[in-house]
């Protein structure tokens, strides 16, 4: 099997980045003197190697560390989510002159994960848009504190105005207010319900939280109230936990939220694109430039490339833009993004106070209507 | 219940800071205007309270908010880590001008989490040091890529030299060259073997990794081996995964590795000594000031303390400095944080060569004879 190829930013200077990007080599692989090593084996099968150094500026420069297989494959051939990122950002998250930018899986290691079971397209078919190429929409029920009731009330509202997916605000968990099984047994019931009134195809993402005990029993009440999709935080909950949640407990598309994701030191396109997809996320949020949050257009432009693109077996993972939006966005946004895409539209919905219902029915005509050229 | 004290440093000059900070409270409560919400009840008790500001230098403060216990407390009570850090740090986590310094929980929510179960002084009894306020050593078996045989016969060595505890290097996992349960085997036997020999305590303390399965079916073989330690990376495994981990399928003193767990932006002794001490970590690793990583001696000063000091109910965790140290900083080390410390050195010894066993005594006994003046 070829090597892993981890890409870092490291800001060191010209006459400093070999020894530096050698020290990193031992940090990600064997965290000891080379010279202290006896085996000749560990030498040419486990050190990481340097395989490229690139000046980026006068104090920046990118290096490519090859990481042995050896390093995260089990004996049966298969390997494990924490273990790649252990080897590739474990030690050196650590170490704040290094940004993990990207990383390369060899064709033979990508097979170890599944990948986004539905993809965009899956998502298009759930909502009834199936072979129409249009942006879906999705809103928030918010804020954390009301009552099932008041949630369901709020979920039907969005189902009767034709959005395509209601997600659970990412801060409401379990809590006293609106305990996990009360509430989406109640909320679904409220968009079935809807559906059933209009001949509509909204779904429901209840967010999942806790350990894995927590998460098994949470996916135990989304098979049985049917429900038809689920949110989940990969960062809080941890990605071996991501991992085991979506290959073994759940049926139904899986959307990611970025909360815990951090904001500097590793690339927001590697995790929130790649990595979030390898684990099955069908659907990644993230915020989106010109809101709440600092994300360049550039940045958002990358994490939507490497969640789309061609990868392996990998079906492509939905980028959903998101954090402050509005629907005076939105011509903007399916321009920028084009119709691969969800747009997520929560605050600037529930902003119009009574008119709720009429801003949502405008969120989805707006975007059922506009003709988005494929890029 | 009172508020949970969530504080910040913000860089914002002070002719933002109150607007920022009253954003701030929204992005970590309701994620929505606050004039749209209709409830009384949620402005009162359930959106954030800007509790503090203060000043820190031109562009820079401290902002203390109050999280309200409902946004986080199940309808019986018990709160979980995951939806905890997901309230102090899940969206603004995403936000590069804000660094996550500290926690304060209110008593009655303190008494969810179990903290360490050992402490420093139960393992001082399993290392077969009761009573004795003497420093605890610790070491790695490295590198990974050696077969079984090797890191067993590299345990023996220690054992014999008098380590008090040999952990697995944190890179090691479940590969190929050595699978988790034929290393487990051997490196214990070789280590149980030497303690009959010599009449020592030596404990082995290996390196669980993946996802909730392979976590719980490593639990079971460390429990049938008769394994008395473990190492563990919260962060890699996911907060809400090694909460459970401890309270449901270790029953030995637990050591926490700093893998994973980010420079900047969430303050180290927030990290890894509260948090993972609220968790149950008996003693934690993090890397040393003037070693491999770049902490300050004020960092890792306020780390151990918050490792240690009196916290409710919670048992002191053991600050384990490391990363990089030598048996030559020994005395320095103690010198720094007393004698309640576990001194951590790895590839210090192994570059020793064929003196390996010498170097581990030569470090076994200057912690031993040290006299070490109470701080």
């Amino acid at each position: 099997m070829s090597r892993i190829l981890a890409h870092y930013d490291v800001a060191a200077p010209a006459a400093e980045i070999e020894a530096r990007a050698a020290a990193l080599a031992l940090e990600q692989s064997i965290e000891m003197p080379l010279d202290a090593v006896t085996s000749d084996l560990v030498r040419r099968e486990v050190v990481a190697s340097v395989e490229r150094i690139e000046g980026l500026g006068p104090n920046r420069h990118r290096v490519v560390l090859g990481l042995a297989p050896a390093t995260m494959v089990r004996a049966d051939g298969t390997a494990e989510i924490g273990q790649l990122v252990n080897m590739a950002f474990g030690n050196c998250s650590l170490q704040d002159d290094v940004t993990l930018v990207d990383i390369d899986l060899p064709a033979e290691l990508l097979t170890a994960w599944p990948g986004p079971r539905f993809g965009l397209d899956g998502l298009r078919e759930q909502v009834g848009a199936a072979g129409e190429r249009r942006a879906l929409t999705m809103t928030a029920l918010k804020p954390q504190g009301l009552p099932p009731t008041e949630l369901a009330t709020l979920a039907a509202t969005f189902a009767r105005a034709g959005l395509d997916i209601v997600k659970d605000d990412h801060g409401i968990a379990d809590q006293g207010a609106a305990p996990f099984a009360a509430r989406v047994a109640a909320c679904q019931r409220a968009i079935s319900e809807a559906n059933a009134a209009t001949g509509g195809h909204t779904v429901y993402a209840p967010s999942l939280s806790g350990g894995p005990r927590q998460l098994a029993e949470q996916a135990r009440i989304v098979r049985e109230e049917g429900v038809g999709m689920v949110l989940a935080c990969p960062m809080l909950m941890g990605l071996p936990t991501f991992d085991e949640l979506v290959r073994h407990e759940l049926s139904c598309p899986v959307v990611a939220h970025p909360a815990f994701g951090g904001a500097g030191r590793m690339a927001a396109p590697l995790l929130l694109g790649r990595l979030f997809r390898l684990l099955g996320a069908d659907a990644t949020i993230f915020p989106n430039h010109g809101g709440r949050f600092s994300y360049s257009p550039a940045a958002c432009a990358r994490l939507a490339e490497v969640a789309r693109e061609p990868w392996g077996h990998l079906l492509p993972c939905a980028p959903v833009p998101a954090g402050g939006m509005t629907v005076d966005r939105v011509p903007e946004m399916l321009d920028f993004y084009g119709p691969d895409v969800i747009l997520l539209i929560g605050g600037g919905l529930l902003s119009a106070g009574a008119e709720l219902e009429a801003r949502a029915r405008q969120f989805a005509a707006r975007v059922a209507s506009l003709e988005v050229p494929v890029p």
